[in-house]
């Protein structure tokens, strides 16, 4: 088998660990320099081959790259790009093979969600059909955990762990003040068409009377009488009431809580104003003193408080890419087994990228209590594992220390531009 | 001199470290049985006096007491209630008389911001002007870090620590994705009339270009055309653009850029939605793709990024409190006294209440850059060391421990009850 180099990119909205795993990802390659050569890694996701944008890690110290396992965001940097399929847009794919070509490329990782696992899907399709074969394999990543075949997306654990933390703070804030002041909190988390995220606020407590007393899922069609009926009896009964909101809260009819209007790359509509808008509900219904937080991008690159088994997690499944790639696998994706609950154990499994791409993985309705405001035992079990663990990054002046990349280009050999 | 109890009580706005003082006072006034008997606590501040709701803490465990240090919140409860002059409401005055007398009290610790003080210094006043004499010793706190004389204020350090870690982190992450995604974040953070929250945002980075590249504050008028030009020269220059912004950004005029509209207890304006506002105007004007967070009580109730300066400081003003006490000192407030920048060395001052009540100490204006968008190099030295060290609360089932106190109320001893 010739020595070939890897392309590595990341794709999609970045995660507290996805940098974990392009440590993965590189650290094994380097361990096989019989087998692979570089490992370029794409200035922003797969525009970086389209543009011949090639980050050559080869030049990255070990230091440097093992404190990648530690910083947030992505370190190549990200894009929300969608390619086309083959027959629609041919010139991409050409790009690509002459790019991949001009480098020496036979590997391609691509580390990102269900859009990404089918760019992944598609540039496996180019060795039949376009006669430059390429070891393709999707490294998965996503915090929205709404990936099908494996038991959790790298990524999640750690929002997870964020809104279950930040909830049970902020709890005890609203709890201390509620007799004069705020008796209403919305906290509003990420999770566009699946409940996961809002669910893990769910782990703060569990108790009667311990919040969060309301949690809205995407997968529940709001009811706002229902909703201010539970505020008012939360009040009443605890003082106060914490309510933990995904931005894909949405009507019956699908009208989302808060539509912001605008659209991404992907046809998505771009959320945002759950809180205010429910905390407004409340307000002019009952007129309770409110507060609203929206996380934002602050819980997805929220390091300083990752789940220890999601950064493990997330560093085993760029691992386990390289690893199928030199065992000789094709257009794969590594997954997490769970082998046991408790005491949580997990191994890699592996599902096709043909029926990974664009399947949406949603909550089970058995994870959602019957009053649909809450989680059962059975998600409590599910998640607990996923939260479990603590990882915290070094610091350096009061902040986390996180890796310096020199993100050096690699000489470009084609002498044409592509124009996206 | 006779054993007497103490009444300790926590007021305002709560932080992730007021219940490391309670735990300085509880643990210092136990070392001392021979002066102080019990230390009860108000439920829910002052208002515990008054409806003679004493928390008994000498039920409380050493255990129990010592996690305190490590809980965000008000453990007893808190209040925003503020007493009128005696000349105005003497009612009231003769009622904590009446609760002191029939429990025995003879120190009172009140652990507030400047409001606080101001109720603190009132009940000093009661010796003189009522004949029960009583030692009355404020303890500071404050996330918005505006009491003067101090050189800062525990609660703040803890919030600046979380702040500037939440800009980094969020930073790395618009930086990944700004080439096809979002290019404008914009972090709202509290600070309703000092811009000390919004300046520790600046803590994330130094260098040109570094994010945060705008500050706004409550002390420099906001000016759109300045603002919007200053948005796009970054995202030309740096591909993104990453703002914090004080709840309390104003026009010239006065005008928040986002007035709730409601008002708290002591008739001040309730703000919020000050980072939609901006990315609306963002969109509106450049078209660029946004995101905005609103941390809003996450920052102040984030124990688990503590500042371990804030938290010794904080713990050591509730020991002083009552050392001060047992010194026969009275009405005066412990000051946190820096002696040395760097490395920093601190100690325990003193200042009168009469003094402290009701002032706000804002920005000093050499802390500001020129543009009015960063802060300076004097600002960076201040700052730095109150965010230094980390203190990790213990972890259990992956989200922080807690104190998990009985909170027994004594036995009434007086017939009546009190109707504020």
């Amino acid at each position: 088998m010739a020595i070939k180099n890897a392309f590595y990119a990341q794709s999609g909205g970045v995660t507290a660990v996805i940098n974990a795993s392009a440590c993965g990802v590189i650290q094994t390659a380097r361990k096989h320099p019989d087998k692979i050569g570089k490992v370029f890694a794409g200035r922003n996701g797969i525009l970086g081959a389209l543009n011949e944008e090639l980050i050559d890690t080869s030049l990255e110290t070990d230091e440097a790259i093992q404190a990648l396992i530690h910083t947030p965001g992505g370190a190549f940097g990200s894009c929300r790009y969608k390619l086309k399929n083959i027959s629609e847009n041919r010139r991409e794919y050409e790009r690509l093979i002459e790019v991949f070509r001009a480098h020496d490329i036979g590997y391609f990782f691509y580390n990102g969600g269900g859009d990404s696992q089918d760019t992944a899907y598609k540039v496996s399709q180019m060795g039949e059909t376009m006669g430059y074969p390429i070891t393709c394999i999707g490294v998965p990543k996503t915090v929205d955990n709404d990936l099908p075949f494996t038991d959790c997306c790298p990524g999640f654990g750690s929002v997870a762990k964020y809104i279950a933390t930040s909830t049970q703070e902020a709890s005890l804030d609203i709890k201390s003040m509620c007799e004069t002041s705020t008796k209403v909190f919305v906290l509003e988390v990420m999770g566009r068409h699946a409940g996961w995220i809002a669910a893990s606020g769910g782990l703060a407590g569990e108790g009667e009377g311990e919040p969060p007393h309301i949690i809205l899922f995407p997968e529940i069609p709001f009811n706002r009488d229902a909703f201010l009926e539970r505020v008012e009896f939360c009040v009443k009964e605890y003082g106060y009431c914490v309510v933990v909101a995904s931005e894909g809260a949405q009507y019956e009819d699908g009208r989302f809580l808060a539509d912001a209007g605008a659209t991404d790359a992907f046809g998505h509509t771009q959320l945002g104003g759950v809180a205010p808008a429910l905390a407004n509900m409340v307000r002019q219904a009952l007129g309770y003193k409110y507060h609203w937080a929206v996380a934002d991008y602050l819980q997805r690159s929220a390091r300083h408080i990752a789940s220890a088994t999601d950064v493990e997690q997330a560093y085993t499944v760029g691992k386990a890419a390289v690893e199928m790639a030199l065992d000789g696998k094709q257009a794969l994706m590594p997954t997490i087994v769970r082998e046991q609950a408790k005491p949580y154990r997990w191994k890699i499994g592996e599902a096709p990228l043909s029926e990974v791409a664009n399947q949406e993985k949603k909550m089970p309705i058995h994870y959602i209590s019957d009053d649909g405001f809450g989680i059962t035992k059975d998600c409590r079990d599910y998640l607990q594992p996923l939260i479990a663990g603590e990882s915290f990054p070094p610091f350096e002046n009061g902040i986390p220390k996180v890796a310096k990349l020199s993100n050096t280009l690699a000489e470009k050999k084609l002498k044409t531009d592509f124009h996206i």
